[in-house]
């Protein structure tokens, strides 16, 4: 690692403070620009036309008719697109199957879900471009579907590819199936471990696909030159991978094309894959035009990733003393029509907060006619921390101990292992549960019809490629660049720590994102790493500008650079030589910098290791109304180490916002098919998703155990929040109605029938 | 210097070719974004109202019936903007009077010119933006004007500033005048010298004000945010200096304002001010909406600047033997409505082609009622040598000597002394006129009504601070990208100089302009310093990027960095030691770059000295016709110092087009106005520019003598090509007529005129 940790004897006057977001004013004013807001002269409209079948051979795509209406400028299918080897893992740091996704972005051979893109039209009006979709024939032979992830892995299910082995089976199964994958983390003795047990439960579960509900639907513009040099405006929570994965899908120079950021209107794991940028793209080189292409909300619902429903078995062991001593759990996950769901997440998570000397965790990742899946916070550990801590209360019930206890009692501190190999490097989930046992609304009692259900969650957090530019102005005025999309207020916190590092007022400091030809690689905003990655970027960057600094003060002062300090904005001589030279603020050295060197930049660049975990400990009191079985929250409680806030009110933000969405995910939220393979309720009238007066103010708790890698202690903030909610509130239903309610969304008609059953 | 120069024995593989240029297929296709192509959503549209009287004093604005039409969303007036304090010369590196520049963007107590700004609307429509700007009712007391330079300095004339005193004058005069400055560069003595001389002329000689003619008008969009922070798009010569100067005339951070560069449809120097960028700030500021406004041609005449017309007296004296014993010339510059020519310029370059033992220049700045004179190619060099070469053709006749020999005689070298202190550092000069001693062409005999005409000019060029990014991708491609706005090829010159440097195709280099949150300050892209300035960045920050690949390389063979050279794009061990381990491309060690530290970046920053000067010598040949005095040019070759042509077509484009303005400028172009001081020709149909039908193929000659400060030996080439032609014209009409044609330009009814006379 490159970074010097902070001085914690120094006391920060920024890091931890909450200034005003420099996202903040654009965005309520309106003044913001999405990835729907780029205009370009002469632009031309795109529009895709999708599958209305869940499961179908194309025979033939006839756009004959569609090219011959007045106004079609260019129509392109997936033959358009260069194929690509079918390879699991793909090119360096792009763990992508290219050959999957040219065909999610146009289907070829078949289309594998409602919805499935098959052919795109750019023509000088959206009306008219909707009107030559409705001219483009498509001869299906239309396939039987399946949609539930159990069905699709019996034998004789439908199958979405015909030759399809399950990998990570020894020796290879001899059929194909929907399988795409099987794994195992596996530790100690499982049946000597549960011999030990005093209690054992076992149980299965089922979670629903939920989409991670972005207001903002994916959108670009791309303008492709007749030099073959492309510029793609794009929302998304990483422009340099939609650089990647669309030059990649187009046969580019990624040289050749150039991403500008533009302001993201939600992504929560959903906008790091491309959709519809390779298609503008397309389309643009096709029509010499610019394309601008917009999703609806229902080409977001039926089309783009959810995270994966699943279902699963687990069954856990405990002593009487409340000693975890065996595990072992089954995970099948929904990858959706291409492999890759997050279920090797979902099974290294799983029992990840604890210290079990016994585990098992298998998964399997299982296609199925739904859309392909994609991140969605902390992917893959909700689902398995559904069951598994879910398990654990009924547990810690079955032996008469607080369900906090039991976790205290299990919880991994630095040196814990873990079931893929190295030790725990980090403490910090203790603390959560200390701050949940020590928290005054914890014992608050409880009413009629009413229950607390508690549940803790990890998750690895990210760190990874990132790079920052920092330049100093003429006027002392400073702009930190990064690559890093802002998600979810690193602009921020980008310039805290710059603003804390150089000991400026924050107010100096201007945040922003630079495009893809002007900052080096960053990588997607996501996983919880910018923070702490592109953090560690900035705070390089900003040594860098110091080290200057410095040495243009000792030009000045005709010393040497190891008589001058850095201190509070100004540079200083040591010694107590200050009477020879009044400290030069950055300020002053700004306005000479012409005559001391030039323009004072610095670029740094990290591949940043040493990221800590995320923890998180959570409570929910909840109220059911037993004649609806509708479930209202009354109180959360969310507390997480973060290792140091950077600006307070975002990591709050952060904290809520996963909590808000768990809450969904635990109440409402799921993908309706009906027999057909269409999604029932592609839009947010019945995709619920839980609105102001669905929630009580989200109580949060900050425990703050430094990260020793990072300058300023940072840990991803952004992912754990969402890991309890579902199992906290299945607890709290079930204390509340003494129903175990086993399977997502626990929706009022569902709980209703659990307690009248 | 903190460049490496290229080692001579070296062969280049790339640069000094001609392959197409990154900008070239975007501008004939018509997909270059300008800086009128900017669209933003809620955008509306400023108009700025301009003043009908050459001179008068405002004694009111009223705006309430403007302000009271629907649509109309902001007024500003020179009210809006923060007033400054009176300065000559403002704050480091930006040598520019506030006080004078927020009043020629929008008036205040005066209107100097006409097309002076007053006001400015934005509304939701243009037309409605124009019916607001005749709603404002301005109460002017129309004032006596002055146009020309020499009745400007006369006693008694109309005065512009009623309480400016002369500058340079010791003691200070008494009264106020016209005249901003006086300057001399005095060496030797004149009258010694004089009375060494043989041949003595003297002469008194006029140029006219002439336009650069950029075709695009200027043109911006702004969008001032409710948080303070701005952004604008602009097509400039530098947007770095577009953000400086626009933040310091609204009083913001200069971190607050974020310039984005546009592709510029020419500049010659006219786009290195602002004249629409801050209205459309204060509009967007006051209105809550983006703003854009577009100036018409007629505002670009009648409101942006020309270069100066001058009014000038030159003497010169030579021995028979070819001796230039001594020059005293005086040169009066109109500076337009506010202090500011290139009279220094133009007074330091009059004989800085020649070793003139003794010699004198005095300039004069003159205010009059005339639009602020702005850069324009070589500023100031081609109206003194206009007066200086025409009078060295005079003796070169006297004494019966070839023009060329009499310059070769006296032509400067390395060594040689300058009127202004130091000595000059370079050769390059005699190789220009050797070139043309031997250039067949020079032979050629001529007919009747035919002429030759030589001349020689000498420019600085420029160095400055720069900045430059390099930006390795994973699969290999490259980007460079400087803040160096691309108006003659630079895009071009930085991708040949990062893959020659790199050893990489140049099709693997993209080339780009980043906007000002994205890099290091870049000066303007003017005085013909971007390939020298921002080349020598490129080159370093190549160079950073070759150690940082060197010891990539060395960490995955486990070898010393000092065992690992770069070369041809691969970095190889040294000593033979190459069957150790297989050279590694640059892709490949980019595709592990993520294992070996992620990102390769780098950013360089120089202010960079030790440019070379230009010199250029040119012959044209002329036929006058009798009957009409048109001038038709037969014939042109120029020759010119380059150091060394790093795009070998861009650079003989720069010379033609230099040599085409000059022909112009020469010939036709000129601004008139009529008795009530209002610009008569406002318009390409007046205002006569040279077009293809006009004139012959320009041969150029590139005479290349390395400038050893940059890394592969470049000179400034865009400038100096205009410092000849006038006079060149003018002693090639003097041989084809027998008539001196002493006032520019030498158009068909004053040649007519002479010959009559």
């Amino acid at each position: 690692m490159l970074t010097k940790t902070m001085d914690p004897a120094k006391a920060l006057k920024l890091v931890g403070t909450s200034p005003v977001r420099p996202d903040g004013v654009p965005k309520v004013t309106g003044q913001a620009v999405y990835g729907a807001d780029t205009i370009l002269p002469g632009m031309i409209w795109g529009k895709i036309l999708r599958s209305p079948h869940a499961h179908a051979r194309i025979k033939s795509i006839d756009t004959s008719k569609a090219a011959a209406l007045a106004g079609v400028k260019a129509i392109v299918t997936g033959a358009d697109l260069p194929d690509h080897k079918f390879e699991y893992v793909g090119p360096e740091r792009v763990a992508v199957n290219y050959w999957h996704m040219t065909r999610n972005i146009l289907a070829r051979e078949k289309v594998l879900y409602e919805g499935h893109a098959i052919a795109a039209v750019a023509a000088t009006t959206p009306a008219i471009a909707q009107q030559a979709l409705d001219l483009i024939h498509v001869d299906y032979e239309i396939l039987p579907h399946v949609i539930d992830v159990d069905a699709a892995m019996q034998p004789g299910a439908p199958l979405l590819f015909e030759d399809m082995i399950t990998r990570g089976v020894e020796p290879a199964p001899a059929t194909p199936s929907n399988i795409a994958k099987r794994l195992e983390f596996s530790v100690g003795d499982l049946a000597k471990g549960f011999a030990e047990a005093d209690e054992v439960v076992e149980m299965s579960f089922t979670t629903a696909a939920v989409h991670q509900g972005y207001i903002e639907p994916h959108s670009c513009v791309a303008r492709y030159g007749a030099d073959g040099q492309c510029e793609l405006w794009s929302a998304s929570q990483g422009h340099f991978v939609v650089r990647a994965y669309t030059a990649k899908l187009l046969g580019m120079d990624i040289g050749s094309l150039l991403v500008h950021p533009a302001e993201i209107g939600g992504g929560f794991g959903g906008k790091t894959v491309v959709y519809v940028e390779p298609v503008a793209v397309a389309l643009s080189k096709k029509s010499g035009l610019p394309v601008k292409i917009m999703m609806s909300r229902e080409d977001v619902l039926k089309a783009t990733g959810p995270t994966s429903g699943a279902s699963m078995t687990v069954k856990i062991g405990v002593t009487k003393a409340g000693k975890i001593v065996a595990a072992d759990s089954t995970f099948k996950f929904q990858a959706g029509a291409f492999p890759g769901s997050p279920v090797m997440n979902g099974a290294m998570c799983a029992y990840a907060c604890y210290d079990i000397p016994n585990s098992r965790a298998v998964g399997y990742d299982v296609v199925s006619n739904r859309p392909k899946s994609a991140a969605y916070r902390a992917p893959g550990s909700p689902i398995s921390a559904f069951g598994v801590e879910s398990v654990l209360d009924i547990l810690a019930k079955k032996i008469g101990m607080d369900p906090l206890e039991l976790r205290y009692k299990n919880a991994v501190s630095a040196g814990s292992p873990t079931a893929w190999g190295p030790k725990h490097a980090h403490d910090g989930f203790k603390e959560t549960i200390e701050a949940l046992m020590q928290h005054p609304s914890y014992k608050i009692p409880l009413g009629k019809n009413q229950g607390r259900g508690v549940a803790s969650g990890f998750w690895f957090n990210g760190g990874g490629e990132s790079a920052a530019t920092l330049h100093v102005n003429e006027d002392g005025s400073v702009v930190v660049a990064t690559g890093s999309m802002d998600v979810g207020g690193s602009r921020a916190s980008m310039a805290l720590m710059a603003a804390e590092t150089l000991g400026i007022p924050y107010d100096k400091v201007r945040s922003t994102v630079a495009d893809t030809a002007s900052i080096g690689y960053n990588h997607v905003t996501g996983g919880s790493r910018v923070t702490y990655a592109t953090g560690i970027a900035v705070v390089q960057a900003c040594n860098t500008v110091i080290e200057d600094m410095r040495g243009r003060a000792a030009l000045t002062w005709d010393v040497s650079i190891d008589d001058v300090i850095w201190e509070d904005g100004h540079a200083k001589l040591v010694d107590g030589r200050a009477g020879d030279h009044a400290p030069l603020s950055l300020a002053a050295i700004a306005a000479k910098r012409a005559v001391t060197g030039g323009p004072i930049v610095a670029e740094a660049a990290v591949n940043a290791g040493g990221m800590a975990p995320g923890f998180s400990t959570q409570f929910y009191d909840v109220e059911v109304d037993p004649e609806t079985g509708h479930t209202r929250i009354l109180r959360v409680v969310a507390a997480q180490d973060v290792g140091r806030a950077i600006h307070h009110d975002y990591c709050e933000g952060q904290i809520q916002g996963g909590v808000v969405q768990g809450i969904g995910w635990a109440l409402n939220e799921e993908y309706v098919y009906d027999k057909d393979g269409h999604l029932s309720n592609a839009g947010f009238l019945d995709y619920r998703i839980p609105v102001a007066s669905d929630l009580p103010h989200i109580d949060v708790v900050m425990v703050e155990v430094p990260n020793p890698n990072h300058p300023f202690g940072a840990k991803g903030v952004g992912e754990v929040n969402i890991v309890p909610p579902m199992a906290a509130i299945a607890n709290a239903i079930e204390q509340a109605t003494g129903k175990r309610m086993t399977s997502l969304p626990m929706s009022p008609p569902k709980v209703l029938a659990a307690i009248d059953g």
